[in-house]
């Protein structure tokens, strides 16, 4: 591809409206334009990026068994409604309403048509297991779109959707997505984790999302260095310490006058944070509770509904403090609370001897305090924290790290639900009608190009993984008016690249150098070569790999060989 | 593939609501599935179709040096606004608001957000020509959609736009653009014609319709037999005969008394229709007025409307009639009228000698009459009528013929409407701002796979073109499971085939012969090749084209020679 025959449009200044690195960057190479809000146009050249993602995950989806299929973006109410949906599914639904005032929405999933689908096209077990996909555009009405395409409202997604007699052969595709979504992430050179999901809210049984590792992640997740355990911090669990250690010190307490947090009482003691427990006040089903973290623990509020007994929670008043701890906030403790009081203790602060904790006593904390002497052994024990990097894999193999991930994909497990709501029902093997199980699996296509530049970049632009550059590799062209030798040479060198399946293209713009490969930087192509009258005399061409620090002239055997052969 | 693994679903039943034989062929197919009106899901078979069109027609747009690039389906209303058309598009636009009351439509073209688009990336002339084109999906809320994906609401459309700095650069592109439209129809297999369209309503300088022919279609095009010549017959022009015969007999009058039409008139004297001329009196803007064509003619009230001096016009009552030709309807003549009154001849008309009239006596003709013996030369001769089938091509080359057609692509100058509209321009060699002259070149994809249904049918289903079917061809296997060596050929042929570059299908779904040669037959494939056990026992295959009504016993070597290799 020659680039004078190209529309190639970088541009200096970065847009104010772009927050995130991959937003500037995919406006300043121009890749994307903006519509409207969270509306986007894809350049040409952001097209072609955009299409190597949907090309890798068509075909591993195909080898995956899945078949692809075309279902509109405009969605009749009539299904939402059997799917309980329409109301349901709130704000991010566009709904229109169509000449005859007949309602639809602008489908942000189609687990409703698929499943109408599937109603009318399945009949017997005989069809069964089988997984449709297609590759189409979603809508989804952001509160607040922003982002770019990380959070556009219309978006490119790959959703899958497979079909079961039973939860077993449902787990085996699951497995089977779960390694082609592995497959495509690897394909396309990027670094992700799968992570254990909550499945809670929508009901399902077994849940992953894929996640692109990136410093700008909205999420933190926690994985361990030694296997293959990933989750969301908020979801991992923090595994019990092995014991606790015997009490050594004496109870006493100590004056505490503005010292407030943990922080503040571990400075002014000369302790380790981790010496110190915090006490949060909450009023459960039954009454006040006191919930107890280690000082440089977080405090889990999804783990802490989840504690048996508790139901459902609010944090205490001052005044209810005051009642039942007898002491302001910022001073609280388990110890000789004013009232008999239940108490909720991470499984760290069980584990803890001669801790330091409020003294129920304003302008005053207790030192050396020891569970069983000073206070009655903890009832209730549980996991209550977030995990934090250094805490021992609940998988028992390593230590976890913490990542901050961008999702990009995501499996489910979905059960029966939508062809339960539905009536989708296949004959079984005794002819009798039995719903099928499903499975959901999403790719964020376009959310793939947004994250991918988030984790490859530096101060100069993109930095493509090679499956996903616009080209793998550029020939730029230096004064080929001045010297013929050059634009032959160039030309040369175009052909026999492209002919050899690396995906050339040649910057024929007559830009003087510097600008020339500020664009090619910023646009982020892998491999960049540079012909000028010199190398053509001195026959060699400069070569630079995009994340390499110098240039080096080689000779054309070994230039070619340093590019290689695509994957 | 393996049929096995794949989703195929034909049907027995004709739907109801299908009319044409496309819409049936599609549902008998499964190709398409209705999810509600004017909304199809393309079943994966179907989507297998849709995507050999995408392919073709992207191939030559890249090869015409048109650039890929993807517009959001969604249009902010503003856009619309600033061209005129939110009102004025009428009530196709699909209209939406948004969860902050802002309006959009689903876009049912993309001029507005190309030149939007065009405004912000094209500021020197420098970057003219250039083409940008997409694959998109598009809305049109049609007020009756029917006719399957002939005529859906949502639908697959390849939409071209082009930017000039003259009109002579646009002429050469919309030549460029009409080659690559006749390559893209050429190369799909279909037999097509490139249609001279009417400019006048959307104000551009030229635009031609890409027709599919096939006896159901909408639109009659008559075109020529010895050229390239193709019009609407709407829109042909009748070529005025060369010369008028002397008269040879006298005027008379004959006794007509039930015969009010050319046809019963010309039946009762034995005359051939053509001797007859039908008068149609209507009302312009400078009053009563009697147009004139051959009794075996139609008016083009198209045509009509544009003769200078009749100004808008409409079909007179029978008091005009009577008042001004002294006589009833089935018996008005322009020989003789009770006032003095205008004529407009069709140029056949004035060409004509010995012709038969109405006498404008209740119950009589005028047989043997003749232009300026017994009424005056007509002094408004114009071409008011339809092309017939012989007529002579209005570009000197051949005669016309008249075939039905599908309009599968529009090209079309447009002119600097949308550029001007929305404040589009360049910056020309000198440097001064000018606004760029467009082009817009259109295809309906998913229409393009009716079409091809409507041309390529026979009742046994659909007949594929090589380039559009899903597979080109099948090995269907009978009955593997008595015969180990059945499935061995089957496996191994399926396996040579597709790895010569045929796309092959095999059917190992384990149905019964019949059953499956009909299914076969009904979703089109080219090519069948049926491996059997006294097949495998002869050492030969029993192969049938589609097209052909039998089968042939062949050996492995004129098999292969048979199917060929693919374009």
């Amino acid at each position: 591809m020659r680039l004078s025959q190209f529309h190639l449009h970088t541009s200096k200044e970065i847009p104010a409206e772009a927050e995130l690195v991959s937003h500037k960057l995919m406006l300043k190479a121009g890749m994307i334009r903006k519509l409207a809000s969270g509306l986007y146009t894809w350049t040409p050249l952001g097209l072609r990026v955009l299409r190597k993602v949907e090309r890798i995950v068509r075909e591993e989806m195909d080898a995956a068994g899945a078949i692809e299929m075309l279902m509109p973006t405009v969605q009749p109410r009539e299904l939402w409604e059997e799917s309980g949906r329409w109301e349901k599914f709130g704000g991010q639904l566009l709904k229109m309403q169509d000449r005859k005032e007949a309602w639809y929405c602008y489908g942000p999933t189609h687990e409703e048509v698929i499943t109408d689908f599937a109603r009318n096209e399945l009949a017997s077990y005989k069809q069964l297991p089988i997984v449709f996909y297609q590759v189409q555009a979603k809508f989804r009405d952001e509160i607040r779109p922003r982002f770019g395409v990380m959070r556009a409202r219309e978006f490119l997604m790959k959703d899958a959707y497979s079909f079961h007699l039973d939860e077993a052969d449902l787990d085996r595709q699951y497995g089977v997505m779960h390694d082609a979504y592995s497959r495509i992430f690897t394909r396309l050179g990027l670094r992700f984790r799968a992570v254990f999901a909550d499945t809670g809210a929508i009901g399902g049984s077994a849940s992953h999302e894929f996640h692109v590792l990136a410093d700008s992640g909205e999420d933190a997740i926690a994985f361990s260095d030694g296997s293959g355990y990933a989750a969301n911090v908020e979801l991992a669990e923090a595994v019990a310490p092995h014991s606790r250690p015997a009490a050594s010190e004496d109870m006493r307490e100590v004056e505490t006058p503005v010292q407030k947090t943990c922080e503040d009482v571990a400075a002014l003691l000369g302790l380790e944070l981790s010496r110190t427990v915090k006490s949060i006040a909450l009023v459960g089903a039954d009454g006040f509770v006191l919930a107890l973290v280690r000082g440089d623990h977080t405090l889990n509020e999804i783990k802490l509904a989840k504690v048996e007994g508790l139901g459902e929670y609010r944090f205490a008043t001052e005044a209810e403090i005051l009642e039942h701890l007898g002491s302001r906030p910022g001073f609280l403790g388990p110890v000789r609370p004013a009232k008999t009081i239940r108490i909720i203790a991470d499984r760290s602060v069980a584990a803890m001897a001669d801790f330091v904790v409020g003294a129920n006593r304003d302008g005053f904390h207790l030192a050396g305090v020891n569970w069983g002497r000073d206070l009655p052994e903890p009832v209730v024990v549980a996991d209550i924290r977030n995990v934090s990097a250094g805490d021992p894999s609940p998988d028992g193999s390593g230590t976890l790290a913490i990542a901050r991930g961008i999702e990009v994909g995501h499996i489910f497990q979905l059960g029966r639900q939508y062809a339960q709501a539905l009536g989708c029902s296949v004959l079984d093997a005794n002819g009798k009608a039995a719903t099928p199980t499903m499975g959901c699996y999403g790719i964020g296509v376009s959310r793939i190009v947004a994250a991918a530049i988030e984790q490859n970049h530096d101060d100069n632009g993109i930095a493509w993984p090679e499956a996903m550059a616009p080209w793998q590799a550029v020939v730029c062209v230096i004064n080929p008016k001045k010297d013929p030798g050059v634009a032959e040479a160039a030309d040369a060198l175009h052909r026999e690249l492209n002919g050899r399946g690396v995906e050339t293209a040649m910057d024929d713009r007559g830009l003087r150098p510097g600008a020339m490969f500020a664009d090619m930087e910023l646009i982020g192509i892998p491999h960049r070569i540079v012909v000028s009258e010199r190398g053509v005399a001195a026959g060699t061409f400069e070569y630079r790999h995009r994340r390499a620090a110098e240039a080096e002239n080689l000779d054309r055997a070994t230039l070619l060989d340093r590019i290689g052969t695509p994957a």
